[in-house]
């Protein structure tokens, strides 16, 4: 076997959900031993940076169950199989925010928790904003707030906005602003 | 109910692995209707930014089965459940990079996807860095190298760094460093 490879010997489905299907695999490793390996398949996620002239930023805010807590974050929902990112991050952001940008360009990638989830989450940057009226799905419920980049940054290195890709998208854009200057 | 809220009002466990929890639960949202929640429960992590003399930082190479790709991210590891996180990051920081850091601070936390884990991740900024050997787990293989940090926030702005936490700890940190300029 490869330095850094794994040989897949079994693979055992555990659970096939709505959104997320869970296998058991058995994996050989370079040294020849077994072990298991969790994981977690899910579609894939887009989230957009959505940026007005004033240099706000949309965040929504939402319950995260897992958290039992309402977190302030960019908005982002989940690819249906086979979509477009970017066709989806456009919904996403008329959907959730009722916006429509004039400017939609991708920002980058992110693997969420590489250990057991396969999730990849494509970021973009939305600019130009025209705005019209929120269309939850049903079942949705979320707040949409603007907030000036400045505060939202602060918010990021405060532990205010803990959601990771909410970080990365603040925090590349800081970078890229800084080098701008 | 209140606005921005969902009860719980059944959960059941789908599969109970070594390090993963998965249930599904039934809840009741505001509007009266029902829902059901996949949810992964994680003992949580902590990774670390370990930053040399030269302001070089330390990134380990691993592959990362769910992608089936060599991912280079910072040193880090899962909690066992109860440990104490700056404990737990500095065992992994020894053991996977055989370093012992003079300083060791808070850096933020990350909810790395937070529609469906519960999971945490703390992140340390550690300095001072003495070096001795390895001492990887049974089971564990990785290679560490030392990226000068420059290379390594270019790296996360072109996509070659996707991990979460590695690439908030980066940012955070050029953040950090662009306000002490």
């Amino acid at each position: 076997m490869a330095h850094l490879s794994e040989k897949k010997l079994d693979s055992k489905l555990i659970f096939d959900g709505r959104i997320l299907r869970v296998e058991l695999d058995t994996v050989e490793l370079e040294d020849g031993t077994h072990a298991t390996r969790e994981l977690v398949r899910h579609p894939g996620g887009v989230c957009v940076l959505a940026v007005t002239e004033q240099e706000e930023i949309l965040l929504v805010r939402q319950l995260r169950y897992p958290y039992q807590e309402v977190t302030a974050e960019i908005p982002a929902g989940k690819l249906e199989y086979g979509e477009d990112p970017e066709a989806c991050g456009r919904r996403e952001l008329l959907e959730e925010c009722g916006c429509t940008p004039d400017s939609f360009t991708y920002l980058g990638k992110v693997y969420p928790t590489p250990a057991y989830t396969s999730e990849v989450i494509r970021m973009y940057l939305a600019k130009g904003l025209h705005f019209s009226s929120q269309s939850l799905d049903a079942g949705e419920f979320l707040d949409v707030e603007r907030v000036p980049f400045e505060e939202a940054l602060r918010r990021v290195m405060h532990d205010e906005i803990p959601d990771s890709k909410s970080q990365i998208a603040i925090l590349r854009y800081a970078a890229m602003r800084s080098k701008q200057v």
